[in-house]
């Protein structure tokens, strides 16, 4: 996600904050995810002077995205309408499938913003647990991982006739290769990050907020884990190795 | 567009203004397609109440969007940027074309819209004055068709490497098949209407005026033209023949 938005967006500044001491969000109770999120909201609104917030993880968005966009004088933008409004621009058959964590999929998000745009269309869910796993043990593309991914996934390819797939994880995109082997070309994936960087353009255009200029931007990286860790992952996206502040959260004060 | 427009939002009410009696605006001064955009939308806005406007025409866009955009207190959607973002999101190589009337080509609108978002990409415009004349014959995929086409994306086929190609005209992807023949599939198609439609269900629900409720709209159609000729080219879309009103403009007011 923030790589696309580094990627689409190439003057605009970035604050990243990965709270990842706490991750995943996926398993924990929906209460904890929500105030998590607000922790991290506040240290950006109120440390860091931010234009626009993304919350760029389904399990927070499903959880507490429409409260904190009510609540905050500035646009927030969300993973799951973005996927949602892309996978109705691409469907024909009018039969969408989304993936995603079991937080995500028992939320019915992706349900609520799919049939909020369109009550016609047809939704095929699945959580897909050993697949967070797999991208995190690195194994992106041995014959392993296509086994797990294609018994996984086998529900969907045998039985169902959907035509689109929306990736409902921020990690499944690094498996997307792996994923289109198994469905085979027919099904049109749906990257969220990318539609989600895509969305964050718009948005910034239309307010008339968007850098135009020749701006060279000096992102800024935050973890409440092991700068070192987060270091070596965001020096994948950037070619260098920046260097990341660790944070406590929550912060000593509280948001009035 | 509208069909689109109708595809991906089946909750939202389209009011159509066709300026059939005055199309194409291609070849027209800029001044002219200035003063006929803001008549039709001064039309709209004072007689329709509608709540947000789309300039479905490249050269209008070209013309009058950013102005239009400035004076109206409705957000305002054109069609060059939403091309743009999808195209610099598809783009790996970072060398996009462009393909539009002479006008549209001529104004570079896509050239500014694409580089305000990265200076960095390499763009190649070509006009193709044989493609609209092509699409009102109805003649989309015979022999006489592709050879034209071969014939016209000649340069953009053989001496260019660009990855992403936008079709800059909403007369365009009627031809789509067959460009898409004559180029092969290696250079992914940008369809600005497509793009647009999903750029109107961002700023609606970013607004917070998407109908979200399981509306039945009935779709309005109005044309400076012939409404036999309206008619039958808004069935195509709808299923069904819909009434057309015959607009006269400008109307015989002023707008303040």
């Amino acid at each position: 996600m923030a790589r696309e938005i580094i990627r689409q967006l190439p003057y605009e500044e970035i604050v990243y904050l990965g709270d990842n001491s706490r991750c995943p969000y996926g398993p924990r109770p929906i209460e904890q995810v929500r105030s998590f999120t607000w922790e991290m909201t506040d240290f950006l609104l109120e440390e860091k002077n931010i234009k626009m917030l993304v919350i760029a993880c389904n399990t927070a968005t499903a959880a507490v995205y429409e409260e904190i966009k009510r609540s905050l004088p500035i646009p927030v933008i969300g993973v799951v309408h973005p996927g949602a409004r892309s996978a109705i621009k691409v469907t024909k058959t009018g039969h969408i499938g989304v993936i995603g964590t079991i937080g995500t999929i028992q939320s019915e998000a992706y349900n609520e913003a799919l049939l909020s745009i369109d009550g016609n269309v047809r939704i095929t869910g699945l959580s897909c647990p050993p697949f967070v796993p797999l991208v995190e043990s690195g194994e992106l593309d041995s014959a392993k991982t296509e086994r797990i991914i294609s018994e996984t996934l086998c529900s969907l390819k045998d039985d169902v006739k959907i035509d689109t797939l929306i990736l409902g994880c921020t990690h499944y995109p690094l498996l997307r290769p792996a994923i289109q082997k198994v469905l085979g070309n027919k099904i049109e994936l749906i990257d969220s990050g990318e539609e989600t960087a895509r969305e964050v353009s718009t948005i910034l255009y239309h307010k008339g907020i968007a850098r135009q200029s020749n701006y060279v931007p000096r992102h800024r990286f935050y973890t409440t884990g092991s700068p070192k860790m987060m270091g070596a992952m965001a020096s994948e996206w950037l070619g260098f190795l920046p260097s990341v502040t660790t944070v406590s959260l929550p912060l000593s004060y509280k948001r009035v």
